[in-house]
């Protein structure tokens, strides 16, 4: 009975070390649980998943339907659509291809100016795509603000630097050079708003615990396809580009929280009047390599 | 001089079994190569080289950007897209979002009659889309034929009761129950057609040599998402999905070339006359955790 005060005056600074070292631990744990959650969802893209078999069971919710459980447990309400002659149908079928066909990616943008408004109901559009079980697990940043185009600019200028200078073959440095001409004179600080089209690697719910997202680099570039829709119908231009190297900083200066990943970077506005594209072809779809019908 | 004579009579079976391992170790070499190539292509979507910097150089092209040396190779053309006015733009802008607001994945479907002309229209749409160095990775296909659908319906259901058995966790049963029910009620044999969508993983140039594709998953998500945007347009549904592990088997089924991979199973048609849906909402562009503007 009586050890115990003798064993506290003697030993008080080994347990005071031990709460000191516990506590230490704990926050190395969080740190490192934080680590192992970006590692884990990591894997929700690696190919090795999908192609094996045995290990694919937890992914298998389809990017619309599932978890089934969710398409189980909500209520379902009738689903009615306006049905459209067979003439009529493939009028508008045309008609959208003809649009769409005249889509080019526009790299010298006009800085006329565009109503947010406008900029804002094309990213509504966006957030109609269908996502796995409904996780709608993008975040759109519109940024409008000069002196913030500026410096992702900049980070995107800086970035490119470091690749022409220490990540790039030989081979490369040409190329880049053109694209960092481009990136500066054309597009960043002239276009007047850049989407930033932002992965959540997992979601946040209501009690702060982490929401698996399944699929999710599937359904954002989906709703970024309706974006590009969008974007065409309503007279605008964009390019679809994936920051170089840039994602971290552009995270930071844009405040985003550490479940979110830059995924593309699209400027968008009204082309220049002198733009050009390259004279490219679309695959045609009686091409082998494309399309077939069984 | 004379010793070869005796040499070939006292040592051809060495020599033919030396001919018969060289042919052997070249077709052992062939197959591993193939399986080294497919490795090779796997880590193309490896989320690990996405958020390692140093190792991520080579697939910085932008998903229509690049190689840039595309871009600067091939000669510019002008650009010209027809300006709305801004009163217009708003209009369309608005018009477009409510059509696509109206979009809902839906899982019963009509057997009417789709013409083959308008689906294929859709899917000349889909291929519109940017892609990585405008390598247009995707493959669709068209399944229109019933017993084609069926042996689809059957391996899909097949894939699924393996998952039942072996591959799901208790928790995972119920649902799959149900949802193989809508597989096998709603979907496969009573929509018109089966839109599958395969990714190429590499493609293939003229004298048969590989091509890269960067970002290709991203690329054909976004084409799918111009898809289903033509397919709404056209008042017609589909739902993306994923089909449970199914790929490999469907992927004989249709005889497509190894470099091809099935990455969305989308059936079409009309809704049925009962259709449902979940009665879900979307998330608001003011939610904090959706869109911004900066």
């Amino acid at each position: 009975m009586d050890f115990s005060a003798p064993f506290l005056t003697n030993y008080w600074p080994h347990l005071l070390a031990a709460f000191i070292g516990y506590f230490t631990i704990k926050f190395l744990a969080r740190s490192l649980f934080g680590i192992e959650i970006t590692r884990r969802f990591s894997h929700e893209y690696d190919p090795a998943r999908q192609l094996d078999l045995e290990r694919d069971e937890d992914e298998n919710q389809g990017v619309s339907g599932g978890p089934q459980s969710f398409e189980d447990m909500t209520e379902h309400i009738p689903y009615r659509l306006k049905k459209y002659t067979e003439k009529e149908t493939f009028r508008r079928a045309v008609e959208f291809y003809r649009m769409m066909d005249e889509r080019r990616t526009v790299r010298h943008f006009s800085d006329d100016a565009v109503p947010l408004g406008v900029v804002q109901t094309l990213i509504k559009t966006a957030g109609t795509s269908p996502s796995g079980a409904h996780t709608q697990p993008w975040t759109y940043v519109v940024v409008q603000d000069f002196n913030l185009k500026c410096q992702i600019r900049k980070i995107v200028e800086e970035e490119e630097e470091i690749n022409y200078r220490k990540r790039m073959s030989a081979t490369w440095v040409k190329d880049l050079e053109k694209l960092r001409t481009t990136w500066e004179r054309n597009v960043l600080d002239v276009a007047p708003y850049l989407i930033m089209v932002f992965k959540q690697a997992y979601g946040v719910g209501p009690n702060g615990e982490r929401i698996n997202h399944y699929y999710s680099e599937i359904s954002i570039s989906i709703s970024v396809g309706i974006l590009l829709a969008a974007i065409q119908n309503a007279g605008l231009v964009t390019v679809t580009s994936t920051p170089l190297n840039a994602g971290p900083a552009l995270r930071t200066l844009l405040a985003r929280p550490v479940n979110e990943k830059l995924l593309l970077l699209l400027p968008i506005g009204y082309p220049a009047h002198n733009a050009t594209v390259p004279d490219l072809q679309r695959r045609d779809i009686k091409d082998n390599h494309g399309s077939d019908v069984m």
